[in-house]
């Protein structure tokens, strides 16, 4: 039986995922989950998963979140090459300790930036205040200076040298973060060399087709007024 | 070389580690970072760790942050029982799966509550608007429905029939709400049931040892206006 993945290609965390499973050839069924309509919070995925988020995996009867979970999951059922989660102690601490981090840094500072420059205005019609946008983007600049400073350093990859599910991750949150229009690639020449030697082991074509939809997102009808309550809670806990 | 744990044993992640190591009779030194005198944001501690977070780990030159990546790290290295990080796909899974969530929940919540409820009033002199308050314990109380409907279900243990991190990380959790007087319990025999079970396998004396500076911080003086400034970044981001 082949693999259940319910994503959103708007979510980082669910693009990650996507590429490692198209990348490794691993079959699977991808049940979209649609977060404009709020499908997360609905009774029949809440039975599937009460997290309420994407992504969720089921691997016949065993339903895993996080994709975190779900990406070392991936690695030990099909045994894909090992520097993406490396066997020894140390290397895989690295990615370990990379994947702990973001949650609260690259991940949750890029989502920011992403809500407070573009969904909110854009899809809610709703102002940010200037001093609440300016406040993200410090938090993100500062995810970027540790991004270099305490990962990648001199490395190639930011856990060593070959790419590992830790650049997997960060790149996607970058990405999120290009779609809200904000610059990140600027005084930071090393980012784009390293979002290309990312992208070139990843293949374009696959890049390309994942990340089309977010980096259109901003081209998308505002959201119906219907839907609007449903998100009071997303947006009030960002602003 | 013994490995050298800089700690400190009001931050949750720090406890959970620190009962970790002794609960396996692992040789460690304990270097304390004062977290109240803002030593994470010292010189000497950046060079060490530029995350600024406690715990972090020295295992000779390797140097580790995050509680999770060094928990997994001293798994793999001490070969600690396997029913703390199962060697089997799902087993482990499910482990990480509540280590992912972990971070922007329940860790999160317990410690939000923990600020609001006394930190921010005993310490900062600073009163927490009502609302404020209501919102982070309405999500503590969501983290902690999610802890039984999700997790623990029927199981002795979240993540199945044996303790693993993932009831160590979840117990310091649940203490940091305790510790700001909270009664987590009210409604909850479950939650009782559970941390008795939990705490009588890692040992009374040592969770007991543990778990008395967090207790007792409500009792501790004010901090001193020189330190006020230090704090501000931390106080405004929960307010």
């Amino acid at each position: 039986m082949v693999l259940n993945l319910y994503l959103n290609l708007y979510s980082s965390s669910c693009r990650s995922l996507y590429i490692f499973a198209k990348l490794h050839v691993i079959s699977f069924d991808m049940i979209p989950v649609d977060l404009m309509k709020a499908e997360h919070h609905s009774k029949e995925f809440v039975q599937i998963s009460p997290l309420m988020k994407v992504p969720v995996m089921k691997d016949e009867d065993f339903v895993l979140g996080e994709s975190v979970a779900i990406m070392l999951y991936l690695c030990r059922r099909f045994k894909t090459p090992d520097h993406w989660y490396p066997d020894d102690a140390k290397g895989c601490a690295l990615v370990d300790e990379y994947l702990a981090w973001q949650h609260l840094n690259m991940k949750k500072h890029c989502t920011k930036v992403l809500w407070m420059k573009m969904m909110i205005p854009h899809f809610f019609r709703h102002s940010v205040p200037h001093e609440n946008l300016e406040e993200a983007t410090k938090d993100l600049n500062h995810s970027l200076d540790l991004l270099k400073d305490k990962f990648l350093r001199d490395k190639p990859f930011l856990t060593g040298d070959r790419i590992s599910l830790a650049d997997l991750m960060a790149l996607e949150d970058v990405v999120q973060a290009i779609s809200a229009d904000y610059n990140v690639f600027e005084n930071r020449p090393w980012l784009r060399e390293w979002q290309e030697k990312v992208e070139s082991i990843l293949g374009q074509e696959l890049c390309d087709e994942v990340h089309g939809p977010i980096l259109k997102l901003k081209e998308a009808p505002a959201i119906s007024s219907e839907m609007l309550n449903k998100f009071n809670v997303m947006k009030s806990e960002l602003l």
